[in-house]
């Protein structure tokens, strides 16, 4: 099988910094574009870190251009507590490794899908959904070329910046809804799989002995990101929420998923952000435990929304392992 | 330890009526009053069927008296698919087995807290908090002197009347906000625990063998009530939701519990009645799987809220059992 | 035409001070009861404004109760720069001229209207609408007996605390949800009406020339009151707010209304608290000027709401020089 | 004075229809491009509309593109009832007068912009705003380069498609929403205004002297526009909502306005789409009457926003009379 296209929608970001690393070194991928968006920090700070990144894993041959620098509607929450004030805090970075592309994010993206065939290529964000939200309604046309949205933010169970709220669909809620309400597959990569794989230091001993100098690059993205989630949630390590969306694009099995409509919710006191999943129908309650994995016959197909529910933990590290290792040393500093 | 006296508010309803006979039954409840709601159907039919099923159980010396005819905001939504046109469709009901009370069912509550001694009566609500609100609100000098709410409504992971709300959150948001922002503790007995706790085949063989009559009647309740369940869930039997928030107060070790705030959405385009439970303190990602039972040492104190996650399922079936066989035979008919 | 009985619901509050003057000494109105609510200023500090008045007015024979000590949902907003830490800043007040009712304002209010025939009690509202929305959720069986609720409150263009509420509306929005709902008349004095009746120099002149020690009290208020007016607006002298409520009862030609539907917002992000006035149908455009004092013929009997849209400015003044004539000294000091 | 150079954008659409021949017959305006969005029917038939009234009014040289064809969030709200099945029913239409431009609206709007001084076009939006909205998202380095945005929208008084929103506000609240967030100077010309200047038969006899075949078109437009106003709200003429906006860029003395704050409410349950204008710091008491017109000194130029509160109506058909004598016979049939 053919590596499939993906163009990375991001806002690096650690956790979009992995992502990025995956998408590259994976061969099941192929890597065809890279926009940024305002999100874990400004726009201008988060697209020098894209173009950083692409020294750090020695990206070749891939447009990087800017896309949106603030929300549809209202203003840009930056999670600088997470991020740090450079949205990337902990590694030092390099400097660039691929000049700005001269198009918006946006023309980018069409350009890219206009490019591909029908079907081919798949968009995934790990970010605010500005740019792709901006694109669907600039581009209806294009829309039914996309093969799919895998998208990395939302939950069916809670959130993380509100009760309710994950930060990447918090921070542009208008976003969210438009590229839900797209024509399009979309799938979600919520934190109710994202949660479950955690940089634990077992893991990064298993990264550490990959011996490369991107390897340890990655050491010390968990570092610095795994702080705050020890110190307010216990964590024994950060959970590597954006990656996971470049994984389930790069073997599917990866990720189990059920068929659910999402809703984003853009008004509530309490819910702004919030993904509101339907899971009413997806309850088995054989042996009197309810269960999101077994699912009405008919329901599979009624949603164009996937939704994360499990995930294949040790396949994750595996693949993302294989890829630090087919990068192997850049020699970026 | 002398029996807990508790004031069931309800609106019976196929699970409320479970309620009532187990509130009676058992001896570790002192049921010292019986208000009705509108909600499950009109307050003229709930009051009806409640007045039906103090003769069934062969209830003596409790009064009974009706509250709020509508919610405080908005109109009243009645589940007919799921309780039938007499909000509690399916077994023959006898005459009204006691007299109404005449005063309102705020009077009644007022009257019944006044007479006890202060943190000795426990509120359990079944349907539609409006009259608790209506309490809160007109006697905020008696709130303190309440022991607790129980409550059963709401979830901390989804819905059954929308994808994010349960049914009697859901009938008064307005109200359910003002009982989870009183100053009394309040227990939420949700669907995350209540859908545990289902009446299948074999639970409802346990409860042929008692009997009796009163057996009887809650087998007819049983049968009418799974259908909607059934048809359109596919559960194999329906959720005792009533019955498990008066159990939770008859023996608190069958329903384990958080602390976490609770706020009530009444404002959302997809989200108005849902409980929105802040469960991010209570994450326990140890051995990499996040659980809602692990909860940070100093959090316990800090809310007034306690959520139900868990349900001693055989312990429950017990104590209904229990009580059915206590009441013994009414003949009611 | 014997006297009108009214309840007088109020916060005082400055203007709720001159309201209860207005209503103690117009011939034309009985009042049969008084009520506070938490608005103004606390719950305690109103009712101690009230009891006061009492006595600065020589009101004898009329019971005084108080209510909500908060709004329904959410809390209270209280406009120290208005009315000062007291509530009613400026005059230096006597000690409290009646003893406070033991009965809730709810019970009182109940009383009051089963005491009279039917229709023959008008409510009169000059604070947040609690205390009415209480007694319409617990005693729907007398809203029928109410001749009507005559309150100011809202507007149908502009607001004051915020660009689109007014103060008596914003402070419990839910409870004027309800207020508006209920089956009774209602009749809104709003600030279109409101602002049209300003406390200028030359009206406290008239107002001086009455000589007695209450008129000097009135002249303190309006001292005390018109400062927030004139920094913030320039206006010439403070709007007689609560008084045209009770003006429009005592001579309803004083208020010209149209009939016009009235909705509550409680939800929106700039207008929670907003009267929603639907005057689509109430437009005259004879002569090319829209004007929404002409009404279509068949509007008049559809709606139950009134909105007053304009005032008599000069029978006003002479209203409640006459009353304060007819109350004359009380050497309260 | 130059003709001021203006893209209009635009859902032909009766009173749109009219507006595009102001700009094209008007000394004062320069038209350079026109641009259509969903609104008063599909994207497809306002656009067919507007390139039928290119021949109409003789347009040549201008590009016509086409762009959103539904709102950022939520479904498209089409008011048949107004403006009939094809958007623009009554009169017979030509076919195309000019080619469709082959850029999105966006792109051409982006160009435009780009291709005159900075602060020499303005951008006249007689529709709903997802146009706008999107190029302001696409080209935040293009906003600070329009001389200001002046748009048929909303109102401080009142709506027509509900009681609190106009039309083309509710038809994409988010986009509104953006549209007076964005840092560009933005002219209100809302129901306020255009509900003064109907096309009253008066008016119309005025219109039929001009004697051309254009003038007849603009009878035919008026004559079925009217009706519904008529039947509804006993109106003597249609309001000419669009037309307005293009009289006030061509002579800024046919329209008073005064500097406030607009906000957009896209949340209310009842003020969905409502322009949230805060008239407080504009209120004249002087001589007893509040007025809108007096406005505090240092306020002017506080806001971005103006919002129209008065127009001039000779003034403004003499200024459409003009136009359409200017225009002369196009023989377009």
């Amino acid at each position: 099988m053919p590596p499939r296209p993906i163009l990375l929608d991001c806002d690096p970001g650690h956790d979009d910094a992995v992502a990025m690393l995956l998408a590259w070194g994976s061969p099941a991928i192929d890597l065809v574009g890279v926009t940024t968006v305002a999100g874990n920090q400004t726009l201008e700070k988060v697209t020098a870190n894209a173009l950083a990144l692409a020294r750090v894993a020695g990206i070749a041959g891939v447009p990087f251009a800017k896309g949106a620098d603030c929300p549809l509607v209202g203003p840009q929450l930056i999670p600088a507590e997470i991020h740090g004030e450079s949205g990337l805090d902990g590694p030092r970075l390099p400097g660039p490794g691929a000049d700005l592309d001269p198009r918006h994010a946006v023309d980018l993206i069409a350009d890219t899908v206009r490019g591909h065939a029908s079907g081919e290529v798949t968009l995934v964000a790990t970010g605010a959904l500005t740019n792709l939200a901006l694109f669907a309604r600039t581009h209806p046309d294009l829309v039914g070329r996309v093969a799919g949205v895998t998208l990395m933010g939302g939950a069916h169970h809670g959130g993380n910046m509100t009760p309710a709220a994950e930060f990447n669909i918090l921070a542009d809620p208008e976003a969210a809804a438009i590229v839900f309400d797209a024509s399009w597959p979309v799938t979600m990569v919520g934190l109710d799989v994202t949660h479950k794989v955690l940089a634990t230091p077992e893991r990064m001993e298993q990264i550490a002995r990959v011996g490369t100098d991107v390897a340890g690059f990655v050491a010390e993205l968990v570092d610095f990101f795994g702080q705050a989630y020890k110190a307010e949630r216990r964590y024994p390590g950060p959970p590597m929420h954006d990656p996971l969306a470049v994984a389930a694009v790069a073997d599917p099995s990866v990720l189990a998923t059920v068929a659910a409509p999402v809703r984003v919710e853009t008004r509530g006191e309490y819910t702004r952000g919030m993904t509101v999943v339907d899971l009413r129908r997806t309850w088995d309650v054989a042996g009197g435990e309810p269960s999101i994995l077994g699912v009405a016959d008919d329901y599979e197909n009624m949603s164009m929304h996937r939704v994360g529910v499990d995930v294949d933990v040790d396949g994750f590290w595996h693949m993302l392992i294989d890829a630090l290792t087919r990068i192997g040393n850049t020699h970026f500093r």
